[in-house]
């Protein structure tokens, strides 16, 4: 842990977070259902091949338009040199699994922090299995995305392994990117008609 | 496209790809199915809150350890503010429709390339709408995850709109990370046991 992360803890906060902070946000979609309803947005470029770039910026949510972000984050997709690129960017599947790290730590430490749970270290390791007979449309019978994707995640914390366990048991059904990939999410491509 | 993008098209390129590579790579998978198994990998950094990073490099594919990086790409997870961060980067869910927008992109022009379609321009709006009821636990009817995706896009290519209309179908079924969001993916989350 970082001395500015020890600092923090020593000012009252849990894992990073507030607790009072956590309280507040909590009832006040309690109170106000829909506050909850959020929209990510992503705007992207093709550049060439398997190059291509992401503009993040604003966001809907707790009933308004997100202003936080002075400017925009910036991310490149690429492919390596195996798959037709010049490792420009990691792959989209690689992001994909840096989504799900990410979505599934955070709501980790986050309803740690929730149930009084100090972690004092978290790391994990992805690795999702494909088969690319299935992009390629050369057996029908292969689907085209992750066969699975497993996490392995090395955390230490104030309780228990049972409460660890239980705690983790939660996360998976209530991290927002893994429930993404668990379950059948539509995802629907419209085409723009120009004039 | 740029002028680089225009001088590779001009050595017999289709949309930044060589069409000799395109046939040679599925050839070789083709004859020798095994070598279409890939494994992606992360491996991810809890910093503080919501913050954590993801380190990128290794992958296995083609039967062997890819070794053309020759160091891993970084990229951070953050919250905003109203999420209880300090955008330190994009979120987890932004982060998927980066991964979402570059995979369906890439699988377009490939596919397009592979048809003998030459793509002039290609640029994608995402929205991912979610009710982080779901997220919280504050109500178990909410799924935790996106409700839908809406993928827009503007595409402007040297075929018919009917042939587009095709070739996008086509993608929504054989893009890796679209097919991973639309069908169920399996997502199992182990601890590591310290001695």
């Amino acid at each position: 842990m970082s001395v500015q992360a020890i600092q923090k803890e020593e000012d009252g906060r849990i894992n990073g977070f507030d607790p009072q902070a956590i309280t507040a946000t909590v009832d006040a979609l309690r109170n106000d259902p829909p506050l909850a309803r959020f929209a990510f947005r992503a705007r992207n470029q093709w550049i060439s091949g398997g190059e291509n770039r992401s503009m993040i910026q604003d966001f809907f949510g707790c009933g308004t338009e997100d202003t936080s972000r002075a400017k925009p984050f910036v991310y490149t997709n690429g492919e390596p040199p195996v798959l037709l690129g010049n490792n420009e960017g990691a792959n989209p599947v690689e992001y994909l699994l840096h989504a799900l790290a990410g979505c599934v730590t955070t709501t980790t430490v986050l309803h740690a922090a929730a149930r009084g749970i100090h972690v004092r270290s978290l790391r994990t390791e992805l690795a999702g299995d494909i088969n690319l007979m299935g992009f390629l449309g050369l057996d029908p019978d292969v689907p085209a995305g992750c066969e699975a994707i497993t996490i392995r995640m090395d955390i230490q914390a104030d309780c228990s392994d049972e409460e660890l366990d239980e705690l983790l048991k939660f996360v998976h059904g209530h991290s927002p990117v893994c429930n993404t990939v668990c379950r059948p999410v539509p995802v629907v491509i419209e085409r723009m008609q120009r004039r």
